[in-house]
Formats: structure tokens, C-alpha cells, sequence
């Protein structure tokens, strides 16, 4: 069994249409707090958060993926993680410069998603007024709409999610933690779960169903309690946000999650609670769909939307063939 | 930087003058389950533990601590920690046969308490009829009493706080998170503490004015929420143990807490929240006592009692010059 | 504007055909306290409540309601309560003798429910032991099950419930807080609240388009916080019982709900929350389909089975031909 | 035993001396809106009320009570009530013309408080875009700061609080519902608390040593639930607001409590759960400050600053002999 060679998911970098309904939404509605703005990107983090930021918000012509920023635990270990991706040449190399953190060593999971591993970054520094009344918090705290803590997972997309899974855990040393397959017989996986710390997943994985790919399926902010959960739903409704689905709590993981789409069609996820898995040699569980893997209290149905993933298979296709985007500003 | 080593605090092994009386305590208003008796020890664990005792309640002629277990996170973290503790000359040799785990290695900390390292260990496995619906949780939840899902740390003390937390970071990776002098002046640290995972502890330490070594000052219960933790405060006070402080929330780690006596005279905590820390190169806090280290409102007083720590100064000191204690059987 | 005349719903009985069973879940599993038995009947009570009894779990044929007591607001609301029944020809006279309450008027609502109207009433006197450390509470709380504080309302069918709750209103001085249209152009009412409290229900009046008269849909029980309704979740799961609805909020009346069948198959519901209505004058809220009645997040279907009613029609028609049966004895 | 004549406590008018500090704590920190401005007053409510405004802040050389508003359970109780005042000679005849309801009968009660009691009302009128989208709220949920739901209670000072609470019950038929005495042997009372509806009180009286009459001890704002009153308690540490006492659980009344004071000097508490008193015959409760009645967990003091009341007893006697203060306009 491998040591850990990822400290934490450090951000997203992902792209609307609607930038500037988008950015309302992430800092008015959400309550993220903007860092910094450059190009046709702004950064955004949560108010718990230490690092420059979690969120990249960038103008692209569908919702999508442009890549994850992974921190590693040590200088030592990203060498140890960037040897294991040139080893099974899935490195695509270093870019040098960043906002926000150092050199990053870029890699393409098999499931297509870009990748970033760093180590170096920029640290928060509150503008004045804005220093917490406590050491051992980033900021002061003033909430603002949903105000999660910081961010928590992403869940994306593949052909192959045990396989994706299993690449995770051998390469960059995750553990797989739980799965689900498509019905009893079937060995097909649904959905696959691994993880860099004590909560069920960091990084989830979604069959995909279409050939796009490096797609994302949502990704998740985390509030302290199930109370703020609720919160957060009367506060997306009331802000004319409709909840795709819950409050609720999986049962894989047992966390609690609710699921709106942000102006430029993402899917965001709000989260909490979950066991904290400790044990080291942790044995992968299987699930099959009668155990109520979705849905803790096993009465529920997914609803058919919640299976669509980012950039949409015909928006993609299309996409293809006009490569003419060109992207007004962020104001 | 070096990788962490511990994976989880995984048991404690506590005196008690009272085994009936505590065990009641441990089993009907804690509401622990039990996996074994063995001599003059009972072996406990919380509803959500994976492992077969997170607790070894032993009589004994002082309510105390005999020692830590602490889980590493492989076979190879196992022999690192070893060689960096016989290069230090803290370990005591290996214990070959225990009751629930394998070969562990004795060590002791700087403070005087007697540490256990071990990788491998039993599983618990639930009785007929005890098999949870769901593959990611160790048995069927049958609630009694406060019904904590998992034991969380455990607080001792030391002569010299601050330096024991280096001891700990630097020879068995633990982080050091936070620390609070004395006063503002001080350079005399009160309370430090340190982790092997995402909590703001798993290990704390007080400073001792006394000169018992390898006192316990208490151990602490997880329960998921808040919520959890007021409805464990009233469970416990109708079932006449009164609450030494709390409820209430700290400002170091932002944990909610409540202490009580068990009746062997041990104090116990419950607890729960506190941020997430997965920042690798996370940098010491330091606190002074104007800040709310102990109350996050900043408006309480600690009570004189919570000072107290296990054994008691002066029955320690007794029971060196009298050897003669003979433990009855536990039934 | 007529004052009020009722306190509070003060018990029902219900008729199981499986007491045993029944009893074992409203005991082990609910968590209620046994005041007292007699015959085919069993007097429950949770442990927040200063009455004798809130149910009264009888053994029948088929789950129903046998009749729901009212708890008048004094000896003359009494009073003016029985005229207004007998000028509307509706009262069945009294029954003098009650286990756990004095004299009671019979009367039967539009839809077919036997009530009982009562000022006297036996307090509950806890055992010794059982005796609260708090002068504001009537015993010792001592948690078992889901452990719920009361008893909180109960939700009957009807041919027509904006009928009915007009019904209540100018006869038994209820409030009508709230209801919902089957559709948006329909003047036919699907669902009816009134109100005796603060709460926006203790009655709730359903459709019923079978023909059988004085059916139930459901009753609860109420838990002091949201936390508490989610750990009910997970007690009922744990033990076996299925969820048939929740936990989720309700739009109407902004109440935390879950909904299971006991062994009996009658439909409980373990609630929270709500909103607090003081206003007098309170206008009757109309609401449609799409504004999200059934789930505040407007989200989700009620499930089919949710439309059962008690006892089940074909149920009810057979036993109208087979008055034959003869209950065994609750042991 | 007396039918209630009161339906809710409406509103309070409070002094401040700092009307511009006073406001922003209000609308920016605890999350009031606010309706209207009119001289040295500024109207307020909570996003959940349905009324024009709860809160009158008024300009005032020194923090205190202008008066209380009730709202009569109908027109025919308001006239009960003012025959029975009048009885008593507690009558200070009506006030024809206020802003945001009718004709309000003026009194004083013995502890020298004013009081309006009143039927008509205006009505809460959302502006564009902030309508509902649910029919049983009076407006949209957009919080900001504390965010409370409504208005919950006031306690003031009385020379002999069991006194008062007698004369509020036989008056204007509030329901006595628990005291406690300043010690065993002792009648006098510490504390009394008597209520129009569910809730442990919606007047608290305490006992005032000095000789000022008519002072306001603290007024208090409902959250939904215990993890808002945290929430709470961190908004408004962060807001550099010091929290007096809390966040915590009271004893008598089982709410959970925060107490601040705003930049005018007024103590405000933030409060939540209780138990729910049905009961028509409720017997008052008698507590003796061992029982806990402060503080449900029997573990802590009250701070001294707690003992203080508004206008401070020095300053009012002051005023008494300087009566030329001339208030500046409320921007």
C-alpha cells in the first residue's frame, strides 16, 4: 500500500457562456469571495479557504471542465507522483507560470480530464479589516448567501470508473474507497469513489455514456452542518435558483447533498457530513442499487436530468466543428 | 517535510477503581458496545468503528491512563517510526501478543505516557442479526444512550507541552496545529496540539505542574452533529452525571464540546465540528488566552476542576509508597 | 372571529390488526412509554407529555382510527363546544367513563371521525426513579428509539376538506390556515389544514374519493430538531422499518416530515419544524400544484403509495360483509 | 381559568442613543428590513413577519423601553381587556393615530412598563420582486447577517416579578408558567415568565433592586434552529459584536439563548427552541437556582454584567434632574 501523494483538491478551473450571470451567482447566491481577476477569468475561494483560490471561473462556449488543480503533500512526494505519470506517460508537462501557485505538472486521466499537480502556491492575505478575530481561521467571517467553508470534491466523467479508479489509486496514490455497479449481475461500475483524506471521495467518477470526453458531472462546496444545508436550499430557491435534487443524503459516503445548475448550465453541488474513514487499509465496498447507494433512506429515484454531464455529448460534437468562439470580457 | 506516518489513534487503555460502575457508564449511557472481556479488562468500541476495541476499560486503583494505541499506515510506516523512536531511545521493545491487534511496539512519550504502534489488527465483525444495510458501515446502528460513532482523541499531560508536540511532529509525523501560551508575555505554552489527519488534534497536551509523569487529562467521542451533542448533554445529566463544562465550542480546533466524570472519576468528552485542515505545510497557530482558545465566545471562564488531570497528584504520590493494590474481578 | 375552544389534540386510537408487532415498534423502536393496559387496548405516551396517554393502541381487524380526543381549553369551552355540536346535530352524546379522562362528548365530523371532546384528565405520575431533575418536564428523559417529545397531529380523509375545515372552524373554533387545489383551475380541495396552536396543523383533512367514511391518513410525532428527524431516519432504517416518504420539508406549513407504516400498516409520521403562526387574523392560504405544497423544494413526486388511506377501501368494503371477527388478546 | 385576550406580542419601541449605530446593527448585523421612517423612529420587522413592524427604534438619551405593543386576539378580547384595565384603574385611555396599526389602549403595568394594546393593523406589503413564492410567507428569503425569523419576547424589571406575572394572568389573561425564587427559603422571586401561546413566555420579569421604574432587561429574535443560533453567535462575534452570555440553554423554558448588546447599550438575545406548552391547566412551575434554571446543563454562573437593566439606574436618575436632552435626527 502506497503512501498519499495529494494533500487535497486545491481548485477547478471551469468555463461558462454567461460569465457575468455566472460570477453573480458564485459570489451573491453561492457567497464565494472574489480574489482576483485576469483575462477572462476571475478567482474566487470560500471563506475558510487559505490558499489564493478553489474556483477559476472562466468564459468558454459551453459549461465544462478545464481542469483540476490537485496540491501535492510535499516537494518529495510530487516528484514521486510526476515520475509515476511519465512512467505511464500520461504527463503532458510543466507549465511554469500560474496565478496563484507554482509550476504545475499537467496530466490527462484516462477518462480525459486535464489535471494540474503543484506544489508552490500563493497564501490568502485578508485586505485590511478583513483578519479574523481567530488565528486559526483565513478571514474574518461574514456570510454572504449559501457562505460555504471551502471547496470539497469534483465528480467526472468516464468511460471506464473502477478502471478510472483503480488509475487514481495505483499513479497518485488515492484510495478507492466505495462503487456501485449498474444492477446485480453487472460488473459494469456506475460510479466509483476514491479519496485523499478522511471523507468518502475527493474525486468521484460517473460512467459515461457518450464519446466526449474529460467531461465533469458537477462539483461540490461543503457547509458545516445539515442545518446550513437547509439553509442553503431555502437560500437558492428564494434567489430563483431551483434544487435539481435533494436535500438529501447518499448513502455511499453518507453525505448530505443538494444539487442546483449555476446560470452557465453547471451542475454545483452543496454538501456536508459523511463518515471520516481513518482506517488505512480501508477494503473498497461494493454496492449494487437495491442498498440505496443514491439515496440513504432507499425512496428515491435519481431524476432523469441528474444524468446529464458537462459540456452536453451535442453541444460537444458541434463544438467540434466551429472552433470560431471567440470570448467577449468578464467585466 | 516528512509524510505522516500514524494513520489513527485507534484505542486507549484506561484504569478505572470503579469497573462496574464505569462499565455501566461506558456501555448504557455512552452507550459503547462491547466485543470482549478478558481478565481484568473489558474491551469497548463505538457503533461505527471497523476495528475491535477502541477502548480497554482495565481496574485499577487509580482512575489513569495505561496506554495509546496508535494505528500506522503501513507495514513500512510501522519500521520508519520504529527506527526514528529506537534512534531516540524512547521505545520499549515490541509486544508480540495483544488482545484485538499484532505485534506492537511500546514507546514512551516524552510526558510519560506509554505509547503502542501496531499495523496489524482484527476486524470486527457483527453478530447475526447485527449486519448493517449498508456495506459502508461496520454493524447495524442500534442507538443507546449518546451513542458516539467514533473515539476522536485523547488529551495528556506534559512538563513542557510545546516541546512534546515536536516530539511527536518530528519523530512520528504528527502535524503540530495549534499551540496557547500561558500569557501574552509567556513563551510557557498551556495547550498544544497535534494530528494525523484532517481534525485540529487526535493528541493534546496540557502542561503538567505537577511532577506525576504520564497523567491523562481525558479522551474524547465523536458524535456526527450539534444537535447530537445537546441531546448528549441531556442524556447524560438524566442519567445523573453531571456536566463539568460545555456544552460549548472551542476556539482552538472550533470543536464543540462537553466534559463529564465517568464514575471511575476519568473525565470524557464528547464532541464534534471543527474546521478540515488538508493544507500540507499548515503553519503552527499560535494563540494567547485573550483570543477564546477555550471558549469561542470568549466569555467564559475554564472551571477550576477541569485543571484537574489522572491520577490525582496526591493519590499518585500515595500509591508509590504503597504497592499493595490488588484489582477485584470484573464481572 | 370565534375564540378558540379546543387546547390541543390530546390522543388517538388507532386499531392495529397486528398488536404485538405494533406495540413492539410504537415501544422499542418509536420509543414511547406504556402508561397502562387494558382489554385489547394498550395507553402509550411519549415522554414530553403530562397526560395519561396520547395513544391508544387497540387491536382490530384492519388499521384505522377508532377516534381522535380533544383536549378542550376549559370547562365552558367545553361547554360552548357541545352546543354548537348538538346545533348542528353532529354530537353522539357522552361517554362517562375513560381510562387516563373524564367525561367526554361524542361527536363525528363531516367526513365520518368519531372525536371525543374532554375537560378532565389523569396526569401521568412518573415511577420512582423516573422523576425529571427539571420542575418543567414530567419525567426523567431517558432516550429509546427515536424518542419523540409529542404527539403532533393527525391527518384524517374527507369528501371534501375545505368542507370539512370550514367545518372545524365554525363549529370547534379551529383555525383553516392553509390548503391546496388538485389542479389550477379546479375549485376541488386536495388537501386542508386547520388549528388549534401555533403550528399550522394539528387536523389535516385529505380527498378521499372511496366511499368509506372516518378513514385515517396518517398521525405524528413530533422531534425537537431537524437533527433529530434525520437520526429517526436512520433508527427506523436500523431496525427494519422502510421509509415510505422523506425526510424532506414540507411547502405547506414548512414542516420537517418522514412517513413509515407500522407492523400494523398504518401510515406514522415523525415531524419537525414549521413555521410559528400568532397572527389572528390569519387569511387561509391557497396553494397550487406548482408551488411546491407537498415538497418545499419542488422537486420531487409524492409517491403512489402516499395516497393509501386507512383502513384500505377494499379492506373496509369486505368487513362490512364479515362483522365476524374477534380479536385476540394484547399480551 | 380566563380565555387568552392577547394574541402575540407586536412589537417594542426601544430607545438609543446612537441612532445611527443602533440602525446598522440592526439591518446589517441581526438582518432586520426595514419599513418606514418617521421622526426619530425607524420602523423595522423580521423577514418572517407578517405585520408592518416589530421594532420601533427611537432615539433616546439613554437605552430603554419606549413600550411594548400586543396585539388583541380579536376585537371583542381587546374590549375585555380595556374593561378589565380601566377595573384596575391600569388604564392611560387610547392612542388614536399610530404608524402601522390602529387604535391602540394604553397601560401601565406595576412594574411601570407601558403597554398598547391594539386590534386593526397594517399589513407587511412586499415591494416588486420581493414577493414570496410561497403563499405562507409574507415575503422573499434573502438573509443577511443573523437573519431571524421574527420577534420572540421581552423581559423587563418589576419590583415584585411573581406580583406581576399574577396581575398579566388575572388582567389580560396571559398563563403563569414557571418563577424561581432568589433561593430555598426564600418567596421572593427572581424571575417569572408568563405567555399568550405555545412558547415558555413572551414577557419575562425580573427583579429589580433599584427604584427606576419601567426598565427593559433584554428583547429577544427567533432563529428555526439551534445551528442558526451558532451561526448567529459567529456572525456576530465576527461583527465585532461581544457575546454577553451564550450561546447556551436555559433551564426554565428549555430555549436556547445568546445574549449581545447593540451599539446603543440595549441588551438583545437571539433565541431558539423550548418546549411547546399545550396544557390549558398548566400548573406554574416553582424553581429553586439549584435545579438549574439559568442554565439547563447546572454548570455556570451567570456574568454579573448579566444583572444590569436599561435605562441604567444611575443614569436615570440623572436624567430625572436634567430633562433638556434634545434628540438629532435619525439620517
Amino acid at each position: 500500500m502506497s503512501n498519499r501523494l495529494i494533500a487535497h483538491l486545491a481548485h477547478l478551473e471551469v468555463f461558462t457562456p454567461k460569465p457575468d450571470e455566472s460570477l453573480r451567482f458564485y459570489t451573491d447566491v453561492l457567497g464565494l469571495e472574489e480574489t482576483e481577476r485576469d483575462g477572462q477569468s476571475v478567482y474566487l475561494r470560500a471563506w475558510g479557504e487559505w490558499s489564493h483560490h478553489s474556483l477559476k471561473l472562466t468564459e468558454g462556449p459551453q459549461p465544462g471542465l478545464a481542469h483540476i488543480g490537485w496540491r501535492a503533500g510535499s516537494p518529495e512526494d510530487l516528484d514521486v507522483a510526476v515520475a509515476r505519470l511519465e512512467e505511464r506517460d500520461a504527463g503532458e508537462g510543466w507549465l511554469e507560470s500560474s496565478v496563484g501557485h507554482g509550476p504545475a505538472f499537467r496530466c490527462r486521466s484516462p477518462g480525459g480530464q486535464l489535471h494540474e499537480l503543484f506544489w508552490e502556491e500563493d497564501r490568502y492575505v485578508p485586505p485590511p479589516g478583513m483578519e479574523s478575530p481567530y488565528p486559526n481561521r483565513p478571514q474574518r467571517y461574514v456570510p454572504r448567501g449559501v457562505a460555504p467553508r471551502q471547496i470539497d470534491h469534483v465528480t467526472v466523467m468516464a468511460a471506464d470508473p473502477y478502471g478510472d479508479a483503480e488509475w487514481f489509486r495505483d499513479t497518485l496514490g488515492f484510495r478507492f474507497t466505495e462503487y456501485i455497479v449498474v444492477d446485480e449481475e453487472s460488473d459494469v461500475t456506475l460510479f466509483a469513489m476514491v479519496t485523499n483524506n478522511e471523507k468518502s471521495h475527493d474525486l468521484g467518477l460517473i460512467l459515461d455514456r457518450s464519446p466526449v470526453p474529460g467531461r465533469i458531472h458537477h462539483f461540490a462546496w461543503w457547509v458545516d452542518t445539515r442545518a446550513d444545508l437547509l439553509r442553503a436550499a431555502d437560500t437558492l430557491l428564494n434567489a430563483g435558483v431551483p434544487i435539481e435534487f435533494g436535500p438529501g443524503r447518499h448513502g455511499m459516503g453518507e453525505q448530505d447533498y443538494l444539487y442546483v445548475r449555476e446560470p452557465g448550465g453547471l451542475r454545483v453541488e452543496v454538501n456536508t457530513g459523511g463518515y471520516r474513514l481513518y482506517t488505512p487499509d480501508w477494503e473498497t465496498k461494493r454496492w449494487v442499487p437495491s442498498q440505496g447507494p443514491t439515496v440513504f433512506y432507499k425512496n428515491l429515484e435519481i431524476p432523469e436530468s441528474l444524468f446529464e454531464a458537462f459540456p452536453p455529448a451535442e453541444a460537444a460534437a458541434e463544438q467540434e466543428t466551429a472552433k470560431d468562439w471567440t470570448p467577449a470580457s468578464i467585466p
